[in-house]
């Protein structure tokens, strides 16, 4: 083993004063968009929702998704055109599943050249591709020029402005620097990393352990439990990400472990809050009403399973959980399925 | 990189009822009691305080350590002699500083062949030995008979019968499923494991990132700064682990990640509560008062640092966390010192 390659970010080659739009005006986008402003860009917020564009640019607040936060100075608009005019980079929240059909829809307004950037955790259903796929074939932009942003980044931490690291990956190192270079602030630390895949599937796979996590911990299992899970997790997650081409280094580093450390250990984590309510006992729908929403991790479960099943991987965790959320398996079991399965060795890739 | 190559454990070799001594009735011994006797193991719980030897022995508890738990059958007692006589396995959970003292005392009363357990995390500070070379040093028996238990393992989750996976390391295989099989029960499930290098510096050093990580949290940061401390922590212990010999895929299985992220994620352990409190502004003597006693990590950081340096390898949250607690480095320091410092690439072992 040996951790991430990942590169801290260089000395800047973006001017001061990058343009930059971020499309989706919920957590992340508004906190990305946050990191994006104090770092010394100008940035666009657009969202649909017309009261939280009007709040961000009068009152410096989103208190819908970041409550109590102060941000910097940025437009919120709900005006594509609007705040892709002149973006050299264009960042990319919104939820997973309506991803293809909404930038499909703005992608004559993108600059020609312009940089994207996919904030997006999770796989597609439809066609199981990773979401910086998804954005380059939505918007018509090479994956040169598509980067993404993973680590041990929850939200409301870093619009607190925590000190945090994160990875920036790109097929392109030119597209990694610029980004990592943009978004580097006194508090936002960036390491840039080429695995594009790697830093994706880890994305996209620790939603799905910290909704196990969640349902261990909503049945009265304790820390023992929560940390047999995240190191197993970690363990067929790289198990998927070497069939996929990925390289093992990725998953040892920020955005592997650390952000699977940081959703399944912290309770701010949308994902370990619905498996939580699920290891209580309630069904997914109830789950689902009490979580305020569904979370990524329901949605991509059955996409993963089925991309290791055509790679010939064994995901016990990831198989445990669509069985406990399609109603297939008693929640019962699920711990003693994990902890009991006959294996070789602990850690076979 | 790929985990942990632990196997589990095999068919029992071990005779049922086998006659067990475990030296040190605090938390970790008594629970690790527990285990043995729920396997089937006739016990003897050797301690210097009269009263819990007399409860464990009669009413079957030890609220001075294990609060609300009903213990098995079994016996507790001060008179060394009687505990290990006709003892086959010996366990030693006796604070590691005083270990060398303690058993070079009992040494004449251990059975020849018996196999000897170290519970003991930490690196003894006048030599820096791992404590299964103290224990194999002061009890005469040779480093074949001597084997590690380390895994995910808080005491207190155990104690209470939750399910858990653990690490039983010792040079000789067959040693290791002697002991494997010994404690092996319905709710604690050991893999062994021949690295016993790796195994212990993952169990002394963890204690010292989570020092760290209570600092962290103490001076109020949250999840994204422990789940990078705790995938920084991890590439450090490896480093060292490299340096002396270890097996790379020991530090990403149960008895490095899995102990590692227990530790630290969990508020019961002692050394992150002890972090916290310094990290809230008390002196080390107050930290040690209000945490009711040192911590394994206060007392090992400076051998291991030492360790680390005559081996020419870098470890900066170790050395962060003995400057802190020297008073050289003022802890409002130590998160930037850590998320600042200049590196080549985020992983290098």
């Amino acid at each position: 083993m040996s951790a991430d390659r990942s590169t801290p970010e260089q000395a800047a080659e973006v001017p001061a004063g990058v343009r930059a739009a971020v499309l989706g005006s919920g957590a992340w986008g508004t906190t990305f968009a946050t990191v994006l402003a104090d770092a010394g860009c100008h940035v666009a917020l657009w969202g649909r929702d017309e009261a939280v564009a009007r709040s961000v640019t009068t009152e410096r607040r989103n208190e819908k998704y970041l409550p109590g936060v102060e941000l910097p100075v940025m437009t919120g608009t709900t005006d594509a055109a609007e705040a892709l005019a002149g973006a050299q980079l264009v960042v990319v929240a919104i939820p997973s599943q309506v991803a293809r059909a909404t930038l499909t829809g703005l992608a004559h307004l993108v600059e020609p050249g312009a940089v994207v950037v996919s904030l997006m955790k999770g796989v597609e259903l439809t066609t199981d591709k990773r979401m910086s796929q998804v954005v380059s074939e939505a918007l018509g932009v090479p994956a040169e020029r598509v980067a993404v942003v993973s680590g041990p980044n929850l939200a409301l931490e870093i619009a607190t402005r925590q000190p945090t690291a994160t990875v920036v990956a790109s097929v392109s190192e030119e597209t990694a620097r610029f980004v990592a270079t943009a978004c580097s602030n006194a508090y936002f630390r960036p390491y840039t990393n080429d695995d594009v895949v790697g830093v994706e599937l880890c994305g996209a796979v620790k939603n799905i352990i910290a909704l196990a996590v969640g349902m261990a911990q909503g049945r009265g299992f304790g820390w023992n439990t929560t940390a047999t899970l995240i190191t197993r997790g970690l363990v067929e997650i790289t198990r998927l990400g070497l069939a996929l081409g990925a390289e093992a280094e990725t998953f040892s580093g920020l955005a592997g472990m650390g952000d699977l450390v940081a959703t399944c250990a912290s309770p701010l984590s949308r994902n370990h809050t619905l498996g939580k309510h699920i290891g209580q006992g309630l069904t997914l729908d109830e789950a689902i009403a009490a979580t305020g929403g569904t979370a990524e991790g329901v949605k991509s479960s059955q996409s993963v399973l089925e991309l290791a099943g055509k790679h010939g991987v064994e995901m016990p965790i990831t198989a445990g959980v669509v069985g406990v959320l399609s109603g297939a398996l008693p929640l019962s079991d699920l711990a003693s399925t994990l902890l009991s399965r006959p294996q070789k060795s602990e850690g076979v890739y």
